[in-house]
């Protein structure tokens, strides 16, 4: 890789996510030369991925180049590439477009889609992690409708309408959600000679409640959202098998469904090159100490989704959301100023923010603290909330501009296949 | 093709371009079965393309889906399908979901990009014809100046940086403009330790002036504007071969470049079927009457680009631009009501609004009638006229606060590279 060696330290972060874009904002007065490396050029805001996956945000309003964001920082070089692996003893970054040095490392990277070693779910189910992935799923959905609109068969017609989403958490109930608004609010208007009510949301989850991770009253209130939607919901409900075509569960009962999108799980997108010991296999993430220092490492670091922290108040880590990772970013930031001053660290105390989920117009549900509220209320404060998180002026604007619209019309506007997806058969 | 036995006639229409949409949207009280084909289930606002491409709108904001243009109109069915042929003898529309009969059928199918029979061109250059194409060359532009900001070697970094033109028609000039304007005040900020300076835009037209359809008040106007900006205009210059790296002019003269963007030329983009005869062969569109008939046949009509109709006023046919396809559309809407009561039609008359292109800030130029004036009130001229044209209220706030985010901040906005560009080599 092509970088100047200016004299000064160099530090290397691996991922432009919440957590590398926290760590980097607050860099600029770091003597250092900074580094980040990301294979997409824009920081993607993953909370609303399901909205450009649904028609109801285009999906450059939730994107953000990353040399926008860091425009402020000196001595801050951007470079789009993928990581393949490090070599922490030889203190070296091996990619795509060459090998760079670093003095300090700090991998960002986040998590990827876990099919839990299921080939053919891996092969056929529809992951939504990115933004081409979201794109993905509006294009399939939409040429599905197209299909069923043209389909005499009702079997084929049904496998076409049925959407099915593996998981109901935060993002599984979310999509769920939008889903059911399309099928109430816009799809009637678009198919007037179909009839929309085929169109079925099959909500799939291996728990005993929807939003596991969240309090009970939110579960509960979640769950009559979601039916007064239309939404079904399966409990304690296992995929185990998917060709494309029919879904699998491991009871043994059967789906015909041709769109299948997969949000039951994510794992650590780790780098090659560490002994296994310092991986949590099962998760894929890297044990980290309170200062999020790799274990056995001094310069090197994992923050956000990648790391995992035990403390006494979070013995199973920190939960994989923007909270850790943006708090665990901006910590770093401060700890890598005082390294380099020679002080000592300061270790990581996780502020939990709380935690909420949307599942349409007027209907959302929060814990905050002790508090634990459903509704418009909590709708109302899902969406300023989210809102702010964005980066950047512009698309702010642009998605509050989107909000109002599709509220006041009942619409979701950007129902375009821009890049038809192919799916496999 | 499965569409409803109605008892009434059936009127196809292909393609969801300025002549189909004008057409279908005046059909509301048409007695008829009215279905419009085409192979994506969007229109496109192709003036604004070049924007898309140079990462000043995202692309959601100039499509616009075809069932919500048609949402009012009665016995309307969408189909998204590529038509394969036409039966004119049969009536039968052959597409790649299955034959459709038809008893009026409108061919409203546009121009598609002309590289004059050079294969090496077409494989290597990028047209700009359609939204994942502008897409195209947005992500291209991006890769190329992330690949310049890592690059060492100057003959390779001036390659990536070189952005050649190939026609100085109004998307050439604009697309040339929306360049240089990146060059000057978005890319200087995003990539501090390249030498912008190094990025060069080549322009290249085949005639004697840019612009050539416009008055010589325009041209002039024009070349002044782009030469402010830093374009290099190519006059008398043909382009004769490319490789994916190297140019080669009809002159001998040869330049590096990673960046080849073909606006020289357009065919219509005729179906297989009819007898040769029908066809002007060295445009490849269709020959009609006054009343938009395509020659020899009564039922089947031609608008827009596709439409070859010589006039007195016009003895080569009507310009390949929005207003004859929109004015097209329109008038054979009232014809095709009068058909259907036995009245006779009306023979088309075009009513030249005027011809505009923008170069950039504050600077265009326009032939209005009589009038030919270049500068800001050209500029405000032609922002106002396109953002009315557009198709829709929300995609005409969205560009407009676009525009002027973009104006206040000298900024470019939409710099993603969504999905990334693999270049032929």
């Amino acid at each position: 890789m092509n970088l100047p060696e200016t004299g000064q330290k160099r530090v290397v972060i691996i991922g432009g996510g919440f957590a590398g874009i926290s760590l980097a904002k607050k860099l600029e007065h770091l003597d250092a030369q900074i580094v980040l490396i990301d294979k997409q050029n824009y920081h993607t805001f993953q909370p609303l991925l399901y909205q450009v996956s649904t028609s109801g945000l285009e999906p450059d309003s939730i994107a953000y180049p990353i040399r926008k964001v860091l425009k402020r920082l000196r001595n801050f070089y951007f470079r789009l590439a993928t990581v393949e692996s490090i070599d922490p003893q030889g203190k070296m970054v091996v990619t795509d477009i060459g090998n760079l040095a670093f003095d300090y490392l700090i991998m960002a990277t986040g998590t990827k889609t876990n099919f839990f070693g299921n080939e053919h779910i891996a092969k056929y189910a529809m992951p939504m992690k990115s933004v081409p992935q979201a794109l993905n799923i509006r294009s399939l959905m939409l040429q599905n409708f197209e299909e069923a609109d043209n389909c005499n068969d009702f079997a084929e017609r049904k496998a076409l309408l049925n959407f099915c989403i593996i998981g109901a958490g935060p993002t599984g109930v979310e999509l769920a959600g939008a889903f059911a608004e399309l099928k109430r609010n816009v799809f009637p208007k678009d198919y007037r000679h179909l009839n929309v009510d085929e169109m079925e949301i099959h909500l799939f989850e291996g728990a005993h409640q929807v939003l596991p991770p969240m309090s009970d009253h939110a579960s509960k209130k979640a769950a009559e959202f979601l039916e007064e939607l239309g939404v079904q919901i399966h409990l304690d409900a296992l995929a185990s098998d998917y060709d494309g075509e029919v879904l699998s569960l491991k009871d043994g009962s059967q789906l015909r469904t041709k769109n299948l999108i997969w949000t039951a799980g994510v794992k650590g997108a780790s780098i090659e090159g560490f002994s296994p010991d310092v991986l949590v296999e099962r998760l894929n993430r890297f044990k980290v100490n309170k200062f999020n220092q790799v274990e056995g490492y001094e310069n090197i670091f994992a923050i956000g989704d990648i790391a995992y922290m035990t403390t006494e108040d979070y013995p199973k880590g920190h939960p994989q959301v923007a909270q850790p990772a943006i708090q665990q970013g901006e910590l770093l930031a401060k700890n890598l100023k005082l390294i380099l001053k020679g002080l000592p660290m300061q270790p990581f105390v996780y502020k939990d923010k709380g935690t909420m989920a949307t599942i349409g117009r007027n209907k959302a549900v929060a814990d905050i603290k002790k508090l634990h509220f459903g509704g418009f209320f909590a709708w109302f404060i899902w969406m300023f909330v989210h809102l702010m998180a964005l980066v950047g002026f512009r698309n702010r604007v642009v998605v509050f501009f989107n909000w109002a619209y599709n509220y006041v019309n009942y619409d979701k506007a950007a129902r375009l296949i821009v890049r038809p997806f192919q799916p496999k058969r």
